[in-house]
């Protein structure tokens, strides 16, 4: 679970029990209210969850050792650029993916949830569908709820046992797709089809489609090693012509 | 909703905010702790479940009018004399008598659960599926599980959200695929990745690789304008050098 920019530490809080209840073991925060985040954490009897609950300055570090990125949205007015799955129907998909990698879901802030940025960094999202006249939940409320769905029905669960890990493709992992979209974006700016005053909306455009993409983490790092070698390449030939 | 007992005036209103999220309207509360219910029913923006909550001094009277009457528990310790689901089972059941008359459910004081006498005005009942380490819920996440699980899949639901874009993506088709493949070749071929010797071989693992990416139409169609325009990039610098 990866809490973005969470403002009220009972929700941290929240958060970390239904973690404790459904089986989920790490917490990670980004850019938290500091104030409200060392207060949680501290507190007498704070659970080992958020004790050892993970800080990052950016979701890109929190999900970098991630196969699977999901973005959590109460949808509404946003404009959706990501594939979207309701509760019911990322479940199954979740579980599944649980069990070869490592998967995080983002919730963003009590009050805007994750920004544009932040989705950027998601390979699709989940809503948890609610009725039109309140279709926003409490922050502990809705990790609850997909915390359930996760474990629903699930083995582990009932017996406390572990899946046994399928041997099959890997998804890469976060860290290698984001070094290839930011050399990727760096050929493309010094090709001249990003300029550079568009280039934080490219780079987020670029980072969907990249994880659309589906790389296996064999299939990234080799990529990784072609798109850093046609970096170099245009950087050492700018560089000849003196520009 | 029926809530025995409850102490903390932010726990009623966690479950009311649940209700409204997940469509349900009647919140009953028995024998609560009077300074917190009227706190939580009076404050200033109280929904009008809240408003609108009863009062009732018994169990008995709470659950007069309804049809069926289940009780949750978190099990641990207890005898159950009660027939017991988890609430995975318990939903489709429960969305099922919902259709055609009113069903209670009960949920205990946040200390002590429901007691031996308030479970004798039960049916059967629901028990969430937690890990042993932390079986115990926060009534207002356990209440929104259940209510998610209640409105799970029902259509009314589903009819308020958006449908996912996923669903119109088309792969891409291979002659895109293709061009994209060659253009890629030409610069890595530029950029030294691939010696002019090893070229075939290159070529087929380059094919095999951009298969695997599942690239759709559109993503395809800009990644290709991206390679293109590294290419002619790559080819121009070259040329100003007399290479």
């Amino acid at each position: 679970m990866v809490l973005v920019a969470t403002r009220n530490p009972l929700n941290i809080g929240a958060v970390a029990r239904a973690m404790r209840n459904f089986g989920a073991t790490r917490l990670r925060v980004v850019n938290p209210y500091e104030k409200a985040f060392r207060e949680v954490r501290s507190a007498v009897g704070a659970a080992r969850i958020l004790r050892e609950a993970e800080e990052s300055a950016s979701v890109e570090e929190a999900v970098a050792d991630c196969g699977l990125v999901v973005g959590t949205t109460a949808v509404r007015n946003r404009e959706i650029k990501h594939p979207l799955r309701t509760l019911d129907r990322a479940g199954a998909v979740l579980r599944k993916r649980l069990a070869n990698e490592r998967v995080a879901i983002l919730f963003g802030s009590e009050k805007k949830g994750l920004s544009n940025e932040d989705l950027s960094y998601c390979h699709w999202l989940v809503h948890v569908p609610t009725r039109p006249e309140q279709p926003s939940m409490n922050l502990g409320q809705a990790a609850a709820v997909c915390l359930w769905e996760l474990a629903r029905g699930t083995r582990s669960f009932e017996e406390d046992v572990r899946q046994p890990v399928a041997a099959q493709r890997k998804a890469a992992r976060m860290a290698t797709v984001e070094r290839i979209t930011e050399s990727l974006l760096v050929c493309l700016l010094k090709s001249g089809y990003v300029a550079a005053r568009s280039e934080c909306l490219a780079e987020e455009k670029l980072r969907r489609m990249m994880r659309r993409f589906a790389l296996d983490e064999a299939d990234a790092e080799v990529f990784l090693g072609m798109v850093r070698k046609m970096r170099e390449s245009m950087e050492r030939l700018q560089m000849a012509r003196g520009e």
